[in-house]
């Protein structure tokens, strides 16, 4: 039995060759050998961190969008520019980070929750549910946003939840298109168009 | 050897069984085995039809769209209505059918070339610019519409190019985003809001 330091590294090194693998090909093209190969662990060790690749990737749903949080929400919703610039900022940084991959992997990823909710949500429902509340999640942000736009004037007779919902579809919209031109190009010219969406109360 | 006629039905229900299953799971998790069966064939009758997955599948996306041309495409953009109507109705069509799909599965199955595209655009650089091929067959639709509007008076100032992608960028996200939640009712709240998207000239 390996030292607890020992086994958080190893459960981690599963999750980030989960992580990458996947993000890169798909769910059903990673078989837990070749997480484990990627990792470096026997299939053992990697059943008594996680009883099937389903519960893998439900852990990686978690820390995949716990990264999102850290890296591009925080940073995008921070309050130092007007409510709406925000979510410019957010197309705009994730444009970039698309930008970043592309040129490190020669293709354009998209959107993980996007890709996995495409391929899965009919097959898994636990899955499509993770999926779910990661896209509630991010339409509590933006509604946030809405909110004090609305609250400054900068917006009226807006519906805050319809139209949250419609820039997050916006969104995952563009990534998928992008992914499947294998061209960044289209993010930063049709992001800027997501935070000019509106759907009014009637 | 069977005759002409039964060659041309055998191929086609290779087809039909493919476009189902794979439509209500996905590409990986439906096998030659699995389609044979269903079609009620051979696997050396499969393989005469088709040399592989790949092909059937390139076959079955053609098929696919050739459907959604006749049944929703010139339904949708027939002239009797103004130009930015017609992409209203395109949304509305797409919203019953997903919920007619969904009554008959219990499932939002979502767009047959988003669903393949994001699963497979990493993975199979063919299919990827079939579906490409696709899309941009979609915005050309799209884009006559525009320059419609345009022209009439409706709208000024317009990148119709840029408009066009942003508007089947949005038509995928909310069919992503409804096939997430399982529910087809975001489809027909937030299809109204794809023609009033515009991406202006600088």
């Amino acid at each position: 039995m390996p030292s607890m330091e020992s086994n958080t590294d190893t459960q981690q090194r599963i999750l980030d060759s989960a992580r990458e693998l996947i993000y890169a090909r798909s769910y059903a093209d990673v078989g837990v050998a070749a997480i484990c190969e990627h990792a470096g662990v026997k299939k053992g060790s990697f059943y008594h961190f996680f009883p099937s690749k389903r519960d893998l990737t439900l852990s990686m749903l978690d820390a995949v969008y716990a990264d999102l949080k850290e890296t591009l929400v925080m940073k995008a919703f921070a309050e130092d520019i007007p409510p709406l610039a925000r979510l410019d900022r957010f197309g705009q940084l994730a444009a970039e980070f698309q930008q970043q991959m592309h040129q490190s992997t020669g293709v354009v990823l998209g959107c993980p929750f996007g890709n996995l909710s495409n391929e899965l949500a009919t097959q898994d429902e636990t899955i499509r549910i993770r999926i779910e509340q990661i896209f509630t999640n991010l339409q509590v942000v933006i509604r946030k946003v809405l909110r004090e736009a609305v609250d400054e004037g900068e917006i009226k007779n807006l519906n805050i939840e319809a139209t949250a919902q419609a820039m997050l579809a916006y969104f995952e919209g563009v990534m998928l298109l992008a992914k499947s031109q294998n061209n960044t190009k289209i993010l930063s010219q049709l992001m800027p168009a997501m935070s000019q969406i509106r759907i009014n109360t009637i």
